[in-house]
């Protein structure tokens, strides 16, 4: 027994499907380094297994320690085949930035700037009402941090409708490209532009709802967000 | 028969798995619609089964008429498993845009405002090479229109180590959120903000890499974008 699937170690132990079979230097099981990643964001691409056959669906996520939560209506598919008595789906979530299109000299080494996790696990539903009322609080928070406080808390008949999947972190890994195009040396003189342009997600002025009261001014947190 | 599944139809046919099991108001089999969103992207999620587990990885791509093109490494794991005399691999090809953070006055009713595609098929790997080059070329202008005209074309060495697949548009919907929040009659008068937030993604200034020539000049096409 080695201590490297203790929460309280630094890095998650790798195993065979979070090692990559390419550009190995990239990956990382950092703690850290997967939780940044994952707290930048709140999309990720959850994967199951239906008749067989993969699906892929964009799904809002929080994570809140050592788990990711992923809500969606009682009636979805991957939800239905979480329930209590199950064994539970295996999932893959994934969440990916873009940092950078990547340039280079030769058609070849085009690439891209980019920060990924990868995270593979057993999703299995809450039902502890505790749980689920922090979970979704979390997925609130995860989109604009500080918002479930100023929101009016779900109702008995709404959390009824809400599902609520969670899935432990323990198989993950960080995949990050970072630098300008690595071009051959031969091709080094060849009169083609050669850089990287950054890319970056970015929020706007938030526009109120057309029948917002005049009353209710813009919270803190979202005016330091725009 | 009908002629539902025939490429000059303005819609794909819907399949029991590309129906949703809800908001079926946001789905749409409209070939304009999908590929509109894949070709404001080049980023997607891909997903496949391995050892029963899905998987999902972030892979560029491009859309060329009714087909998707990914390419890879000839050792990567998805690529392996789509060789010429292989029955080919089932995957799913996700592509999301989020256009808002939309907040309600309710928890519940939080969501976000994004278009996606969702695209079932089998992947095959490309072995003409005239298709092939065609695919590697469509990739790279994929993420920037007209740079594979501008770049070193890849030479023997560099396709023998690039595989390519294809799938094929035919099981394919986009989804699609838009407005504002629909809050809860009863809780319009509550005193928290309500709108959205927009969200982009978005493109920097063009950075040189450290190493290009002075004599070479930011192309037109890179100058437009930024």
């Amino acid at each position: 027994m080695t201590d490297t699937a203790r929460p309280d170690t630094a890095a998650y132990g790798p195993t065979e499907r979070t090692v990559p079979t390419r550009a190995r230097q990239r990956a990382s099981y950092d703690r850290e380094a997967v939780h940044a990643i994952l707290d930048e964001s709140y999309l990720c691409h959850l994967g199951f297994v239906r008749d067989g056959a993969p699906v892929v669906l964009p799904t809002l996520y929080a994570r809140v320690g050592e788990a990711l939560y992923v809500h969606g209506s009682t009636g979805s598919r991957p939800l239905r085949a979480t329930g209590e008595s199950d064994p539970g789906l295996p999932v893959c979530l994934t969440v990916t930035h873009v940092d950078g299109l990547v340039l280079a000299r030769s058609a070849f080494h085009h690439s891209i700037n980019y920060r990924s996790v990868v995270v593979h696990g057993t999703a299995r539903q809450v039902t502890d009402p505790e749980e689920k009322n922090l979970a979704l609080d979390a997925i609130v928070d995860q989109v604009v941090a500080g918002r479930s406080a100023d929101s009016r808390p779900a109702n008995a008949r709404e959390l009824a409708a809400t599902a609520v999947i969670r899935v432990d972190l323990a198989e993950a890994s960080a995949k990050a490209r970072t630098g300008g195009p690595n071009d051959e040396p031969e091709d080094m003189g060849l009169p083609h532009w050669a850089g990287v342009v950054p890319v970056s997600r970015t929020y706007g002025a938030p526009v109120p709802s057309a029948d917002l009261a005049d009353s209710v001014a813009l919270p803190d947190y979202l005016a330091a967000r725009a």
